[in-house]
């Protein structure tokens, strides 16, 4: 074990630790914690507050398993807000649906993306694209501003921890419910079922309550707590699950296929019972 | 960080890292190194040779994974064996099949039998049901022995280190295949695609040659190197992607659902590309 690890504690008696070539910046933002660095199991590495965020080698998972779902459910996702998201790995994903006109990112830590562009550029390279408007801005702000103004909203936020902590309330939901177009959609990450259970239940009964349609489906990420993890969607006109998978069009990816589009909603029973 | 902490580097550069209550046994068996330690996230827990073996806490998608899929293919297993598994998990799940007429568990270190009796009952607890038979053997001298005997098998090993080495060889699933019936299938665990996709591979080609019906699945599993779990199937007859869930009765499950059985062949995009 000698040399440089990076340890995340991803709960308090259980956590995975990672060797580290270097530390290529470390920076005490306005926000939080931004660590990124060089490791030989995973590429770079992005943490914020000590967890990890995304890295080189396995970054394919969490942005395409938030992006090809709803994208691939909406029929006309023109209009598409990113709430967090500042790696850009979600915007990427988005980039590959022609039908997208306009993507609009906001992302409250502009460092997040400054050292994104310059440590992660294979996840980040899509920022610059002309469909994408890049805000540096408080997510939920916009939300609260915006009405009825977007086809589908992915919520890609940090655990609920320090800037993120208003992004898991109902209120922030509501805020979503309007913010979309009367066929809209959104997509939130709620954390894995193995630690974190009570968040998961909380946010599908708040999700519930709000849209007519609710549905949760899970993705395998190695460098995330439990290699589980949760995605919500809500939504006001389209169900996910009745999606003809032969209308799905072959796009480049590594995890996301269209047989999986369904079979990522079919839940492990402890998981389907928290979020019945 | 204090106290005391187990930590399993499951790659050369990757771990993770457990808080210990206490140990609760700790010995070099003739065949490995055993630790059973207490912790407070998962439980009771089984270590050899440094690897996790099971928990109190995730260890039934495992157990669970390993045994339904197999035994709800095959429409009349009534002579099954289980190599390995001297924790007696799987034991318990086969034993919630009433087709099930007997099975007989080869475990080469009767040491594991004895401290997961001692430590881990709830798992351990159908080794003493009577349509079950333990043998304390080598597993693969008892296939190479067998000759058109059993219905379905089980390879429950660790990964290919220590003992368990000859049971990723071709060899051994060449004497599978001979030591099963006509209609026979087995599955065995074939550890994980993000740090041993080669091993994936490798195993898969193996019983492609051998069986006229190769399939793989997968599960999630938080104590396992990156979290996702693969398992493979070499069947003579019986697809298990052609099972009529309808046809599945309820059992008491954590993880295992009929709709689960069919989502679990579906594979993300880079493993689907590993056993092609």
């Amino acid at each position: 074990m000698g040399g440089l690890w990076f340890t995340e504690k991803q709960t308090e008696n259980f956590g995975i630790t990672i060797k580290v070539n270097k530390t290529l910046h470390t920076e005490q933002t306005e926000f939080q914690k931004l660590d990124m660095v060089e490791t030989p199991e995973f590429g770079n590495m992005l943490f914020l507050d000590g967890m990890v965020m995304t890295s080189q080698k396995d970054e394919f998972v969490y942005h395409e398993m938030m992006a090809h779902p709803v994208l691939n459910t909406h029929p006309n996702p023109e209009n598409v807000l990113v709430v967090g998201g500042g790696d850009g790995g979600v915007i990427r994903e988005i980039m590959k649906h022609e039908k997208v006109k306009k993507a609009t990112l906001v992302e409250i830590d502009g460092k997040v993306i400054e050292y994104s562009k310059k440590y992660l550029p294979e996840i980040a390279g899509e920022l610059d694209n002309p469909r994408v408007e890049v805000k540096v801005d408080d997510g939920f702000m916009h939300i609260v501003k915006s009405k009825n103004m977007y086809d589908v909203i992915m919520v890609d936020s940090t655990e609920p921890v320090g800037p993120a902590v208003p992004l898991f309330e109902r209120g922030f939901y509501q805020g979503i419910y309007e913010a979309l177009k009367e066929d809209g959609m959104f997509v939130a990450q709620t954390d894995n079922p193995w630690f974190k259970a009570d968040l998961i239940r909380k946010v599908n009964k708040d999700i519930k309550e709000i849209f007519p349609i609710t549905k949760a489906y899970h993705a395998n990420i190695p460098t995330y707590p439990s290699g589980i993890w949760i995605f919500q969607i809500g939504s006001k006109k389209y169900d996910p699950e009745a999606v003809d998978i032969n209308s799905i069009p072959e796009r480049e990816t590594k995890y996301y296929t269209p047989r999986l589009h369904h079979a990522a909603f079919v839940l492990p029973k402890f998981v389907e019972d928290l979020v019945k």
